[in-house]
């Protein structure tokens, strides 16, 4: 068997995490060596495997024979080095746990190419601390998938100072490949943006229900009908965009004072003078005023949309 | 003309919130008696119920003889006392001006009869506030709809401690006859919940920003193509339940602890213990962990179609 060395991407670890990286390389014509010391694991991961593809199956016109083709592309290892066999691009995804992390980087970095990405899918452990004894750290990046990540539309790119910017664009190019947004932190930070944003409103929720003012299955249904129903639709400052007349700069005179006063305050930058500033300019870029209502209009329709679909 | 007194609602304030309390009313087979000292308004509100009804028009089997017949059933009111006559729910909805609401509430109760609940559909401002000089504050309580309020499928109802539970009840009727989830919050508390939850998001956003970890509208994609799609489709709660395996009490113990680092210790509650086991107690009373892989189906198929939806 010839195989494209282009397209082959490993993934170490046949996890929930590792076989959803596996399937949408899979959906988007990569073949893929999925490594998992484990045996039992292997069988797992291909049902599960079979089980997103009859998911993808209308969207992506996939019929039995097709599906039978793509199961061919994907194949399982017991032995590290023989699925780092030319591959160019290799993903990790086992458990959250730092020493076992630091060890299989190490290993992987032995039996690689030296311009071979390693990526990490850890969602809270920093690349700098992972690739600590990986040789040449200047191709090791976190990239964190949401979950389920065969369903999530994006995948955060999180450089350490040592992360070359050829690592960081062919990381780029690889998930707009697979029709994943890249988003790309500028620097690491605990939890990286997708999980600090849902933690932090994790907090509040916690302590509303902590304070006894609302049940947990009410904070759920404010959320599915209200606050995800427009977030699914506009990001958070957008919806504050189109939320006040005249936009998000008067959004910040009129509402954020009342939001500082909800909170203690979060390490010196509650809603810091320079985060407003830049937010409103960013905003009017993509934005400018006098289209405000015209996106208002569209909102409108496309929650329309949504409600009429979720109901 | 006749007026059926059971159906006909007082809206005072004639901007957005109120055009769009009237809107959903309208829909749903009630008279509407609006208040607006600023005739300007009435003809801004008019024109903005006409465009909401034809955002209707499908989903509620709409034609422009049935809209013409809804637009007889809302009548506009320079004079407060008119628009008070036979009526039994009012709703004001003027700026978020404390003194204004007060004086606006006085006046309202002096024209109502006593069992007429008056309700405020402030977003901020607690109804113990408001209610201070008015008559019969029993029948008062805080009933915010979140924004736009005619699509949103919630509003918030906030009782203060002299609420009586009839005025709940009848609160509580009401919105579901305008098909809306009534959330309710067992006290009051500054911002209530959405803007709670909304306002810890946001500055957990702007604090990204700040830091320059991230772009504003690198949020607002990651929050679109990831957090958002699952909160439209699941509730905080019941997210992270279904993200972990084994439920929400593994989520306790492998993933607050994370959550825990990233943020400041919040009110001696930070993801307290109390708060957990109620949660965990609720959840499971919802879905049993057998059901687990089950719900974890549909929710991956509903996703699904409204990623289809969005594209």
């Amino acid at each position: 068997m010839i195989r494209n060395s282009n397209k082959i991407i490993t993934i170490v670890g046949g996890g929930n995490i590792g076989s959803s990286w596996a399937l949408l390389f899979l959906l988007h014509g990569y073949r893929v060596s999925l490594y998992d010391k484990h045996r039992e694991v292997h069988s797992k991961s291909k049902k599960s495997i079979v089980r997103g593809l009859k998911l993808f199956k209308q969207s992506h016109n996939l019929d039995s024979k097709k599906i039978r083709a793509i199961l061919y592309e994907i194949n399982y290892f017991e032995d590290l080095k023989e699925a780092l066999h030319d591959t160019n691009y290799v993903i990790e995804a086992i458990n959250e746990n730092l020493e076992d992390k630091i060890n299989v980087f190490k290993n992987i970095s032995q039996n690689v190419g030296k311009d071979t990405v390693i990526a990490s899918s850890s969602s809270f452990i920093p690349i700098s601390k992972i690739s600590e004894k990986t040789i040449n750290k200047q191709r090791c990046l976190n990239l964190h998938p949401g979950n389920p990540p065969y369903l999530l539309r994006f995948a955060e790119i999180v450089p350490s100072t040592f992360t070359s910017k050829k690592t960081l664009d062919r990381t780029k190019s690889l998930l707009k490949s697979i029709k994943l947004h890249p988003i790309i932190l500028k620097k690491e930070i605990d939890g990286f943006v997708f999980n600090r944003l849902q933690g932090a409103l994790l907090q509040e929720a916690y302590s509303l229900v902590n304070e006894d003012i609302v049940s947990a299955s009410d904070i759920d249904l404010l959320v599915t009908s209200g606050l995800g129903l427009r977030w699914a639709v506009l990001g958070p400052f957008e919806t504050i965009d189109l939320n006040t007349k005249g936009g998000i700069e008067n959004h910040s005179k009129i509402m954020i004072p009342f939001y500082k006063g909800m909170f203690p305050k979060n390490k010196n930058n509650n809603f810091g003078k320079k985060a407003i500033k830049r937010v409103i300019l960013e905003r009017r870029k993509i934005l400018p005023l006098e289209n405000l209502s015209k996106r208002i209009s569209w909102r409108d329709r496309t929650i329309f949309k949504l409600i009429n679909l979720l109901k």
